[in-house]
């Protein structure tokens, strides 16, 4: 940078600081968004749920450089109707039943807003009081209508360094078993030296999420020392005590040290649960740290009759679930809760002297710095305030309810048509579908390709057709494999979801399906008399 | 969990599950809470700017568990105003001094809303193109206007998968840190063999923020080798390439190995500025990974004549800063720029079946997912979108200049009250001052108690003056350590502040100077004229 600059030390100057944050012009604005939001809920339907668009299609729309000088809001929003929401692919759509739901409402909207708007950073206790103790306060409410034990909370009339537990909202599930993984190591290896930390194990089920490999990874643990244990149909793909045992004790046969187990109650593949007690039964023998991943499913086990579903959590180190899947707050909401939070505290806090402070010493605070990865921390608690308070207990268990009722209808609809299958029980509101190929070709072809063929054929064809579903932009969802089965996931819970679009949904998939079987299979299927 | 519970399978309905979210409450909600916030930044000014709750004030206020049946909006809205307001420290307050600013603006609120409203999941470019296409194309608008070298941008013709630099939005700086350690790590372990991972070195000075030290001990480096150089004075508390070189050779005399190297533009504790250029010549001679964090000064660089703080950066690997802190977007928004992506991806990607798809397949897409901590992203780029196009290069540059130059004129003021000194020269906008003892009191006092006493004193009367200043709730302002001396810390960067309030600020300085200086020196003092 030349001195040449410096006549241009002031740029032309269309606005003053103040219009940044002008109250009358905020609201203006504000009100504008608003309706444009509103709207776009209102006209959500017209979208195709999965963007239509090719790679590359934004950059040829927009400029190259950021303006020189200001747009009024009015180009801008008419550059997102008519550039961005093209290239969405539409998670509020009712017929978004892609990986897992990501819910909004009007409440935890609102809290949103009102987080942004307060744009406090509650690193420390002082730096806004309100932002750690509202969220000490919502992470207890949520906790008892999880019916948590009471070692995960907050007691109320003990020093909070002393002995009891808490809860903490993350941004996300990685974030969670990330800080537990880091403190379980840092408690191991302070007893065991650090320079074993290329000996210690993390214990999972093969149908636990990418998030705990990531989050191994991150913290230095040996990848050759992740363990995915195999699952199969006969645990409905949970995760066996007895092959976390035998694995346990090949790996101490081995040298190597069990540090931590991530169990998940909902897999991200089919929503299969790992039984917690008999697994923290195993676990403990060995001092291993257990953490529970209850990101999708955690969120009905406010409902009684879901609750069994963590039952022997009481046994387990640390509690996690996903506010911003299927619990109405808005992206990023991972509510974390611990036995102890000192464990946290000792591997994630920092003290440098430019946010000492007196509140801090006294130790009567929380400071959620030392709970996190980050130092700066958004408000999180304020969304899952509102959304607890205005929809209440009985509210939010009735709209889990609706969700399970309406992905039972849609295994009723399935039942009833023979070529496909449901591929495990439904736990929640997921149901994990297939076309059937024997069911559909008749049994020479059977006897002629083998079983590996005809599974291969399946799960081809079950591509083909979910492709060809999605391809439509009327609904969006997504597959997995498990046991070698390619299948296709329909879980309810978008907050915007009705009966009437389980239904039209349905009937798509099977439209889709006379065509491929029609088309791709040339006069090979057997004649099947739909029943619905 | 009994069978008693399922009597009670529905709890009392009084909504059905799309009142979560009808467009039309919800416009009605969204108007009531645009006024809420207008009305909160009309009136910021009423409220003491740091909270004067004592610890465990919210829980006596707020009941022990979630509401049963829901609660109106304007009941929570009540509350908020009652009870959680008192507990805030008003970050957007104009007397807000503490810490760095956490800016807002009409854009950067807006931009949220719409990133809330639509609350897609960019984890991949298929889970919502337009979340990822915006974001590179907004990383390179902004890395042009901070005129970062080309490698570190997306190239628009080639492959972005093949040699191509490029940036992302992170949630804060330790997670920029976090990923780009990792990054640098793996790649060193892959040469060097996993078993060396004790062996290696970090390094930073001792100004460094504490996000550096929180990032190396997550991912496992041993706290024994986290370097925090020594700083002086003498290079205004800047790394000198010097001492970078002794601690590289003694570490690999000890048969250690450097690593990672994160220098600092803008330093917490006083904005110091590290020299990137010869700091890369010095750390390249050793491969090392040079991470420039310029979190809180980056913002100013988009400037020409602050542009020459970073100059060296294109021998750096990655660079950073938060837009959430000085450029007018809400928390949280950090910017990270590589040179390599593919060391990150490598380092933080994971492939599981369920988020396989054909885009992902074809490299001709980015997916943020391996470039991150964290599955799950919200769509940041649409706040920093709307900012840049709402306000324009010229706009936000000249908004960074009239902070320089509130700042600049509180540094006038504080020149003229000779009973003060700054401490160390003001590079952007901040001030770093404290009381300065020696020019208070007698020569018999210093003579008698030697300098080091006359430190103490000094500092303590600093920290009596900051609390007692503080505790008004006019104003609220932190404090630092600078080579023993303590600091009062004086940013200018919060969006609602005007020369009035830098001028009200240093009017009641001087008061509390007075008070504290006539009080609790009982008569020490040299009758000093001041001259404002």
């Amino acid at each position: 940078m030349g001195s040449g600059h410096d006549v241009n030390l002031i740029d032309n100057i269309s606005m003053c600081s103040h219009d940044l944050l002008d109250p009358e012009e905020f609201r203006r604005q504000g009100y504008m968004m608003i309706d444009f939001i509103a709207d776009y809920y209102r006209d959500i339907e017209k979208y195709p749920v999965r963007s239509q668009v090719e790679p590359g299609y934004l950059s040829k729309r927009l400029p190259e450089s950021a303006p020189y000088n200001s747009e009024p809001i009015e180009t801008i929003l008419q550059d997102v109707q008519n550039e961005i929401i093209p290239g969405l692919s539409h998670w509020q759509s009712p017929t978004h039943f892609a990986y897992f739901p990501c819910t909004i409402s009007t409440a935890g909207f609102l809290g949103e807003m009102l987080s942004t708007g307060f744009n406090v950073v509650g690193f420390s206790w002082v730096s806004s009081p309100a932002a750690t103790e509202l969220e000490s306060i919502v992470m207890n409410w949520l906790g008892k209508m999880l019916e948590l034990p009471k070692c995960f909370l907050f007691s109320s009339d003990k020093n909070i360094n002393e002995g009891s537990g808490g809860g903490v909202l993350q941004g996300t599930t990685c974030e969670a078993i990330l800080c537990t993984l880091t403190a379980a190591r840092d408690q191991m290896l302070n007893k065991i030296g650090r320079e074993n930390i290329g000996k210690l194990v993390v214990y999972a089920s093969d149908q636990t999420h990418c998030a705990l490999q990531k989050a191994a990874q991150i913290a230095g643990i040996n990848p050759k020392n992740i363990r995915a244990i195999t699952t199969s149909k006969a645990t409905e793909f949970g995760l066996s005590p007895n092959s976390l045992l035998l694995t346990i004790l090949a790996d101490l046969e081995s040298g190597l040290i069990p540090l931590f187990l991530c169990a998940t109650v909902g897999t991200t593949p089919s929503t299969a649960v790992d039984p917690i007690g008999p697994l923290c039964e195993v676990a403990k023998r060995y001092d291993i740290w257990v953490h529970v991943d209850a990101a999708y499913a955690g969120s009905a086990c406010i409902c009684p009759e879901f609750r069994h579903f963590i039952n022997g959590v009481e046994d387990a180190d640390s509690f996690s679930l996903n506010a911003h899947k299927w619990f109405f707050t808005t992206l990023d909401c991972c509510c974390l809760w611990v036995k102890d939070p000192n464990a946290l505290v000792k591997a994630l806090s920092t003290n440098p002297e430019y946010l000492k402070n007196k509140a801090t010493e006294s130790k009567q605070v929380i400071d959620y710095k030392d709970w996190q990865i980050a130092l700066s921390r958004r408000f999180r608690s304020m969304k899952l305030w509102l959304v607890l308070r205005s929809y209440g207990v009985a509210n939010l268990r009735n709209f889990i309810r609706s969700h399970v009722k309406m992905a039972k209808q849609f295994e009723g609809l399935i039942a009833k048509d023979k070529r496909f299958e449901i591929v495990v029980p439904r736990t929640f509101a997921m149901v994990c579908f297939r076309l059937k190929l024997e069911m559909i070709f008749d049994q020479k072809l059977h006897e002629n390709d083998g079983i590996n063929r005809i599974e291969d054929q399946t799960n081809e064809l079950n591509q083909i057709l979910l492709e060809s579903i999605n391809a439509t932009g009327q609904v969006y969802m997504t597959h997995a494999m498990i046991g070698g089965m390619y299948i296709i996931r329909f879980p309810v819970g978008a907050t915007l979801t009705e009966e009437r679009h389980v239904h039209s949904t349905w009937k798509l998939v099977q439209e889709h399906a006379n065509t491929i079987l029609l088309g791709a299979l040339d006069g090979n299927i057997i004649d099947h008399e739909m029943e619905d």
